[in-house]
């Protein structure tokens, strides 16, 4: 087996440039780690967040992507639970199973290799794709907008073969997220109503996650209408544009539901909407959830009182889910009919047309497009 | 019976005075209410607080007090559960058992008399305290600074007659919002590990709640030293002055904790150490419970990483503790020995001193002071 394969991939050069497609050079999986060949990956607003330049820890050049699925093409040393022709999902959030995060029951927020993965590099402190000898950095651990790519092995969510790479590999984040952040996170229960802030991939899959959940209400606030559409078909029975009121759109939503929501989400990443959110909630119980990633530096704010009188604030980072242990299930249940993903992806395209996908997302056109190798 | 009977009282005539220790007239019990006669009240920060102007919601003038317990004297028409001579402490958030917050149980912030109580005024929109013909405000529903007072039926928890009035006044504010916020509102379980911001009554309170709860470690935080021994009597295992380290007190704990705190208190009002409190939770799972009152126009703020890394903010009022159904038996459970109150009470006084108890307070010199009549 050579010591590295030729790989197409968009390689992130620097801070709001576009993408380059180019062939790079990635190396084989070393102990412990595996190479996957990536067949299917989203493009996420995360992704464009660090393109951006306002994620205090994007690192440059590196290679994008962590919202994939692919098959195992060769394994490291010691390496057991997955073999080559296996269907997997990349993991940015890993498990061990073995770190006290992993075995205190209480979060999917795995520490084993979260420090070398926020420095781009595998866990030995090394990359594995490398441009004309110059190395390029790894991306949320993932790198899914390589066409071959190198992972931990407690990194890689095991699937079921006869689920259709291209629609599953939105598991790998988005739909996780938001429809795990409602049954997950804030665990919605029959008949709660629900306030749902910005209705991109995560927003609608947090729609789903109510609908299935049974809330009785489920009210999509997005300034963009143009989503409300696919919002009522998965499962919104109210849409609200805060455009079209004078008041704060909190306000709106206490009237509308007699004192405030059960469980609202924010799923945009605005620290002004996360306020929102919170405000919404119904006094003595009402749970906010943030998803959204925010930038740089932004903060939340609230008066106290808010939570002295009983609403509360928490968060969710891939919607709670241990990826190892609940991604095959919830693949299982996608392949059951229980959830719909095919209703997401508004468009598909090659590598070579990637930054075209940016652009859509930025226009608010797309809700994922879909990139196949 | 007459009209009205003559009490002394504690009036508060504008903000940022004296009080000032005269005689008022209070009206017999309407139908509903109740006329309860005083015999001991502690005095709290948060009468010090509405006191200093900071309380936006202080209104003028009043008579204050909120931590009593007596001795019904006179019921109005229509009241059934208590009768003259029972036992009682006062309850600044009434249980009506009916509303939809009562029903909700999942909160004790019952609704029914909360817009006439935050106006200083009865359910009927008037008050029963009267000097010289000009009326003077309710305040919280409670009014304990004056030796006759006048309460809604459903703001009386009926207790134990064979109880120390003088000790248990204590379970109408201070005492029961620091332990309940640690048994109630946080859960925390045995072997968690717990971090209490701010060793004054509420404090000291939550330390008793922790220790009941079996908590492994319970570090106590403040920057007067002087009440670290009680807290270390009363089961604090760690005491931190935050003035003995350079960097913020939310890396000191999170250093102490291999990682931070199952669960944090806020028992001050100062935001910028509820932000603290947050901050020293642990990643994953850590919850802050604010307890403490902010000023005016007071904001606490985060960066929302500090959530979506799974820190839960949340708030607490009296405990959690629905009054009429839960503090009866907490009565019990002090008079079975499982908790003192007597640790509690530095000083006691009677009514015409009530200004040296706030100087003995703003001095950080006393836990309590308790008024008798």
């Amino acid at each position: 087996m050579s010591e590295f394969i030729k790989s197409k991939a968009a390689i992130a050069w620097g801070p709001n440039q576009s993408l380059s497609v180019e062939e790079v050079d990635v190396m084989m999986p070393k102990k412990g780690e595996v190479m996957v060949k990536i067949t299917a990956t989203g493009v996420c607003h995360t992704d464009a967040f660090t393109l951006s330049g306002a994620d205090p820890e994007g690192i440059f050049p590196a290679i994008l992507g962590h919202e994939g699925a692919g098959v195992v093409y060769a394994v490291g040393d010691g390496v057991t639970s997955v073999e080559v022709g296996d269907h997997v999902i990349p993991l940015y959030t890993a498990e061990c199973g073995e770190c006290k995060m992993c075995t205190s029951g209480k979060t999917n927020l795995c520490s084993a290799v979260r420090e070398t993965q926020g420095k781009g590099l595998m866990p030995d402190g090394t990359t594995r794709f490398f441009k004309d000898g110059q190395p390029i950095y790894h991306y949320m651990g993932t790198s899914t907008f390589s066409e071959y790519t190198v992972l931990p092995e407690i990194s890689l969510a095991k699937v079921n073969k006869a689920a259709s790479l291209e629609e599953i590999c939105l598991l790998g984040c988005g739909v996780t997220t938001g429809m795990g952040a409602v049954t997950n996170t804030a665990k919605v229960q029959v008949g709660d109503t629900v306030a749902i802030f910005g209705l991109g991939g995560i927003g609608l899959s947090a729609i789903i996650g109510a609908k299935m959940a049974g809330a009785s209400r489920i009210i999509g606030i997005d300034i963009n209408t143009s989503k409300f559409d696919l919002a009522t078909k998965l499962g919104a029975t109210d849409l609200v544009n805060p455009k079209d009121f004078d008041k704060p759109i909190q306000a709106v939503i206490v009237e509308m539901t007699d004192g405030g929501v059960d469980y609202s989400f924010e799923c945009i990443g605005n620290v002004d909407v996360m306020r929102s959110a919170l405000e919404c909630c119904h006094k003595g119980w009402g749970e906010s959830v943030i998803i959204g990633v925010a930038g740089a530096g932004q903060e939340i704010s609230t008066r106290p009182f808010q939570l002295v009188t009983g609403r509360v604030w928490r968060g969710s980072a891939f919607g709670g889910v241990k990826g190892r242990s609940q991604l095959p299930e919830i693949v299982e249940r996608y392949m059951a009919g229980e959830f719909a993903l095919n209703d997401f992806i508004t468009h598909t395209m090659g590598l070579e047309d990637i930054n075209d996908a940016f652009d859509l997302m930025h226009e608010g056109k797309s809700i994922r497009t879909v990139i196949h190798y």
